[in-house]
């Protein structure tokens, strides 16, 4: 097994190192931080940053927590057959999660998490992920993004962009509104080992892909933290909002997961926008910039 | 088996009743009406209000949809013979479903929904509910609200008020917050018949449910309307509104029924708030009227 101490001080670093660039960045703001603890084992430190001249509301949470396996953790498929042995399993989980939500329309909303998972049986995998929702779809920005990510899966492994990026579109997918959240990114879930990589090649990819993040942001912000933006931005900054609500509190596993096994509520639901707004029907113009972004919610857009 | 065409027209009359109730109690808006149709089969009516005088944003939907069954209406415990035989299985529902978010945070939020549902082998059953979510409890309305339903309940069957009480406080229940979306009211499910009470009584009882919610949410309004408020007041609406929304996405069958079986998007979430602010760690002041809310936003408080 993994020296979990080891990965989690690691990750405690990154939290630390993220959010100092993010506070150079805003230029106002600061991250508060609160220790918290779980009844039921571990606990987590958060750092929340609002109101902000840049980031309106934003979180940059740690935590690694343990206790008894609950259920759903369980594929069905794959491992039916460690279903019966749920109760005598424990797990530990330790992980980075992040949710900006900027002031201004124009900047993006970004999200990146990783995360470490093991059980008391040894199976123990690497999970993470970095998206990108632009209330405006830029194609500039969303090529340097998806550059950035193919850069650091390129270095490890000539297949992870194509199939991380592919994961990333169907996972980050709001079924009901037939929309993706934003314009994806990469995401990839109980990584081990494989023919190619070891356990420890792959820590090494998710260590770059926890240490890009700060960087990619930081570069997206500085672009577009001076565009002006009027009312009508901002409205529809407030319903992009509201689909990012819709996503995280129906379809998101990281929310699910923190709801199931009784994490800290705050720290869970950090990712939900400072306001959103839900309209009945609203209904874009023609030719709009809102039309034009609606239309660049779509899985298999190749940004490179 | 019931007449399901009676039973959809008797439904169509209640929402235009409704629709006209409301617009006399608001006194600027109308209802806009939009038919529309499922692609598997059936279809409905949404009505829609925003920005009147008192509602802000409010939708009373009538449908009646029909086609496959799909798996998870099946009680797992009580249904597991029936499981295999999913699709053979057609259904039918009807019913009429409301929600009310108000301008002034004084006037609490309103829900009603009735709705009759059948499938091909013969089951069927009435399910229905009214609840209020005040954002201010006002211990006056709460006791008016709950003695309404009690004298409707009362007049069917003595257990029914003490029974749908219950099941409304464990349904409108947000497990994540530890707190009930409002102060409940009545809810109940799969009513067919029983010892007490043939097919035709539980209609009976669940058409008077459906005829007291315009007297109530009237006089509701009526009450409160005219109170002064200030920015503070909205600003904890907003926070009232996110819960809401938590609610509806998370936890309410209906919705997950809407998005489950390719209803239509824009009728499902009409339940969710015009506009809606998730505060990081908000805390309630000591000795504030938030503060007296949030401890009467509990189960089993006995309001009549």
């Amino acid at each position: 097994m993994p020296n979990r101490e080891e990965i989690a001080q690691w990750l405690k670093n990154l939290q630390k190192h993220i959010c100092a660039e993010l506070e150079k960045a805003d230029g106002t703001s600061l991250f508060a931080v609160e220790e918290w603890a779980r009844p039921e084992g571990g606990g987590g430190i958060s750092r929340v940053i609002q109101n902000g001249s840049v980031i309106e509301k934003g979180g940059v949470n740690f935590s690694a927590v343990h206790g008894d396996a609950p259920a759903f953790l369980f594929n069905e498929k794959e491992h039916s057959s460690q279903k019966e042995k749920v109760t005598n399993l424990t797990f530990y989980a330790t992980g980075v999660s992040i949710v900006l939500h900027p002031k201004s329309p124009m900047v993006p909303i970004i999200h990146m998490n990783i995360r470490y998972f093991e059980m008391s049986n040894g199976v123990h995998w690497l999970g993470g992920g970095i998206d990108l929702t632009p209330h405006y779809v830029d194609e500039n920005d969303a090529k340097f993004f998806h550059q950035s990510l193919k850069t650091v899966c390129d270095k490890h492994n000539p297949h992870y962009y194509t199939d991380f990026k592919k994961w990333a579109d169907d996972y980050f997918y709001i079924k009901h509104r037939n929309e993706t959240r934003g314009i994806g990114g990469i995401f990839f879930d109980r990584l081990n080992q494989s023919d190619e990589m070891t356990f420890e090649k792959n820590l090494a990819f998710w260590k770059d892909v926890g240490s890009v993040f700060a960087p990619i942001y930081v570069e997206l912000i500085n672009r577009n933290k001076n565009l002006p933006f009027a009312n009508n931005e901002t409205e529809w900054q407030l319903i992009r909002r509201s689909r990012y609500a819709e996503f995280n509190l129906v379809y998101d596993k990281g929310t699910k997961f923190g709801l199931e096994t009784n994490g800290r509520i705050e720290s869970i639901l950090m990712s939900l926008p400072p306001l959103a707004a839900w309209h009945y029907n609203f209904k874009t113009k023609a030719n709009s910039p809102e039309e034009k972004t609606l239309s660049l919610l779509k899985k298999d857009i190749n940004w490179v």
